[in-house]
């Protein structure tokens, strides 16, 4: 981040929040608490993007955080002061609150309603003939875990800001859809705003479900100031369902805005990003570099690389066809090319997940017998949660392949022309929110066009070095302007401007 | 009809046609060609509102059928005069002609391209983490399968209207997505519109297939003068579609229309209808009656009805986990109430509906072994395909359920209304194109929600009869007002007023 947009950050911080803490309300915290052998509990700090943005406006003014407690360990520092204010490390700046219910109750919300069910649907990743069925079983889940768990959000949050009228809050995610709602309920002057880091789909998918469940997302959304989604696409999704689904809202389509009992929530767009230093940092570091060298292993054939969580929203498996298919019609490529495969273990429990993995495995094991010779190995796959190795197969790549089925961003695509060394090539699916920001440099590929993918391999493969670093240039310079500390800065300015 | 409603549509006829031909073009013509065992030729006469419909205009302008030469026998006809004067039978009027394609061709119009991937698409009926898969063979069958066959209707049709440079030309659905272009290359004055029967899924389902092919749908479809969608929805679907996928066309949302060099493309929606006569006589028939009375066989218990082709996008699944949602939660039910379904066998040789069958039949014989009673059954499956004992079973339902996941319209809503004699109540899926006309007296489910489809019959079984009275009327007003007369005339009406 320059000093310049560190600048801005913190102006915009100031300016929304004058002397107030920011209030963020996640899922997944920080830290979370395990429990020990010896039955004291241990802090594990957690990574990613939204932790390092908002550890930055940490710097600039305080900042409260209120994270479910998921484990055990969590409920337990929840109800310690003193856990509590050990678990901010560092960051005196900011100041750790658990939203916390019982575990039964979390289970419902986590493990019945948002992952499988709410993640799935909005993913659009069912079989619709068969699933989802929304028996009593859901219903109580929601009832009784979902809303349950974000009445608990509303509670903390309202705790922490008892004497101020309109309180900063920021809700993430799909976890989250009712909170808003239950805050209003008690401090009508609340600023509050949500974001969703997951694809909103079209009214059709939101229709095959209960009404119940669908007007309460709807309604406790419209709890908000503003409302974001990764992708004007998303947002535009948001209108036409709460159009569809919420009758006395009126939506307005030219101002983004909805309407509904004198209140206005504001729709907009905020495509998520990463941190381009932090992400250098890792990829420039000693085992980084040395990784990224026995990768290579001094051979002089062209890379493609690919970076997921192995689960079925990816599109894993049609990549591997599309590898096959290229093998096939290119006879001159056999031999001369490399595939690594670098899959994260994900949600590893999930039936679906298991059976897509074994499938993916299978793919890859008959590509390795039918194309093999003695000194090549078509595709190397790497199943492991390994950060660093992975930035390092994606700085020595000459083509990168992101191919998912939908994405509500996919921040691969940004880390990989980041770290590119070899002015590598950016094959990109068009339903990943990042194809907004990327198609002018990437190759565009339809996640279920096998041979379109095939196709967008060799053209990536055969494209002049000139080329090449053109679009990767420009892809680079967009990432470096619209970083997450961009994403997070348009927000505040955003909530100042339209809430002011 | 009422006399009026005929001269209504004679004179919309007229109006257009003045004295020419109309010229309509389906995959399935009205009658088809069987070689019988000594060689010859014999005719089946095909049913269906359609037929019916152009029957009718067929009083008051001549037509030119063409259809695909789908059998070797209507390869034969296609080349036989003789045979062709002798298919229209009675219908002088009507004028049969083939686009005739080898039969490989065909196989890969209509076999591969057509049923199951345009209409498993546009229904949503995919798991998409694994289909469809996009590969050589799908682009061949598109090129040489689809595309040949769309250019043999665009040169059956040119061969029908060689001196005139207006002819008048009708399209039908998803099997004749590309040949208006084809003819308007031709004969540029052509009055051109197409009908798409099926539902149009929103831009994120067609952005997943090859660019190729549905680029080619959307140019292909923007040669018509009009396009016609069942529900509002859809029309809507297919402006944002282009909007995503043709940079060269200008969409306006508000007056409905495609500009795509210099020419204009209305976006209509046209809801089908039932032949409200036609759908009488045939419950009326002795043979209905008869067959009512059977069914019934002197129970006084109230009847849930459903009639449906036996696949997926049906959803009948959840329509039996409701049932059994509802007996369980409702003991006072069990023994008092019947449900009748009549599934009709469709594409038996598709694995899926194969598997998706048995799945069915599971689910009946489940219910029937835990809640079953000597002298009661609770689920009785009848699975054939007899139209007749369709109209009897809706003729006599209290409660008539259809649940689709997803259809373009749904006739069987309509045609209960008509033919309901105990006031049936109908719950109706909001996700069905009928719903849009039939919301304010049917009761409404979300197909997936299971508890909510259980209330709903619950709710109608509960209704006083003055209620359902009450809401049958209005439901049946609709129908008689909106039917398959209504349908072709508002088509026929516009092509005058937008193309004159």
């Amino acid at each position: 981040m320059t000093a310049e947009a560190d600048a801005a950050l913190g102006a915009a911080a100031t300016s929304l929040l004058g002397d107030r803490r920011l209030i963020i309300a996640t899922n997944r915290g920080p830290v979370t608490f395990a429990s020990a052998a010896d039955g004291s509990l241990r802090t594990r700090r957690g990574s990613g993007g939204l932790v390092t943005a908002l550890g930055q406006v940490g710097r600039h003014v305080p900042i409260t955080w209120i994270a479910a407690a998921m484990s055990e360990g969590d409920r337990r520092a929840a109800a310690d002061p003193k856990l509590l204010r050990l678990a901010a490390g560092d960051d005196a700046a900011i100041r750790l609150r658990f939203a916390s219910v019982e575990r039964p109750v979390y289970e419902q919300a986590y493990n019945v309603i948002a992952n499988p069910f709410l993640w799935f649907l909005q993913h659009q990743m069912w079989n619709l003939s068969e699933r989802p069925v929304i028996d009593a079983a859901i219903i109580r889940a929601w009832e009784r875990g979902y809303v349950a768990l974000n009445e608990a959000f509303a509670a903390a949050v309202l705790a922490q800001t008892r004497s101020d009228r309109r309180p900063r809050i920021m809700l993430h995610d799909y976890h989250l859809y009712t909170a808003a709602e239950a805050i209003r309920r008690v401090r009508p002057g609340a600023v509050l705003s949500h974001f969703t880091h997951i694809p909103w789909p079209p009214s059709s998918i939101w229709q095959n479900i209960a009404p119940t469940i669908r007007e309460a997302i709807a309604r406790g959304l419209l709890g908000n100031d503003v409302v974001g989604f990764q992708t004007e696409r998303y947002a535009h999704n948001f209108m036409r369902m709460i159009a569809s689904f919420v009758p006395d809202a009126t939506v307005d389509y030219e101002e983004w805005t909805i309407r509904r009992r004198r209140r206005i929530t504001h729709v907009r767009h905020y495509p998520i990003s990463i941190d381009v230093e932090a992400t250098r940092r890792i990829a420039g570091s000693r085992a980084a570099r040395r990784r990224a060298d026995q990768l290579l292993g001094g051979t002089r054939n062209q890379v493609i690389v690919r970076v997921d969580r192995l689960e079925p929203s990816k599109n894993i498996l049609r990549g591997f066809l599309a590898y096959e298919a290229l093998l096939q019609r290119h006879p001159r490529l056999r031999g001369r090319i490399s595939f690594l495969a670098f899959l994260v273990p994900s949600r590893t429990s999930l039936r679906e997940y298991g059976d897509y993995g074994r499938k993916v495995q299978n793919a890859v094991d008959l590509i390795n017998a039918r194309f093999g010779q003695s000194g090549w190995r078509p595709v190397q796959l790497f199943y492991e949660n390994d950060y660093a190795q992975a930035l390092a197969g994606l700085s020595i790549a000459d083509v990168i392949l992101v191919n998912p089925l939908i994405d509500g961003m996919n921040l691969v695509a940004k880390e990989a022309v980041i770290v590119s060394e070899r002015d590598a090539a950016l094959v990109l699916s068009e339903t990943a929110g990042a194809f907004d920001q990327m198609a002018d440099g990437a190759l565009a590929v339809a996640p279920a066009d096998v041979v379109g993918t095939a196709d967008a391999l060799a053209t990536a493969l055969a494209m002049p070095v000139e080329e090449r670093r053109r679009r990767l240039a420009k892809l680079r310079r967009g990432v470096e302007r619209e970083d997450i500390t961009w994403w997070l800065r348009r927000q505040l300015e955003d909530l100042v401007e339209l809430t002011g």
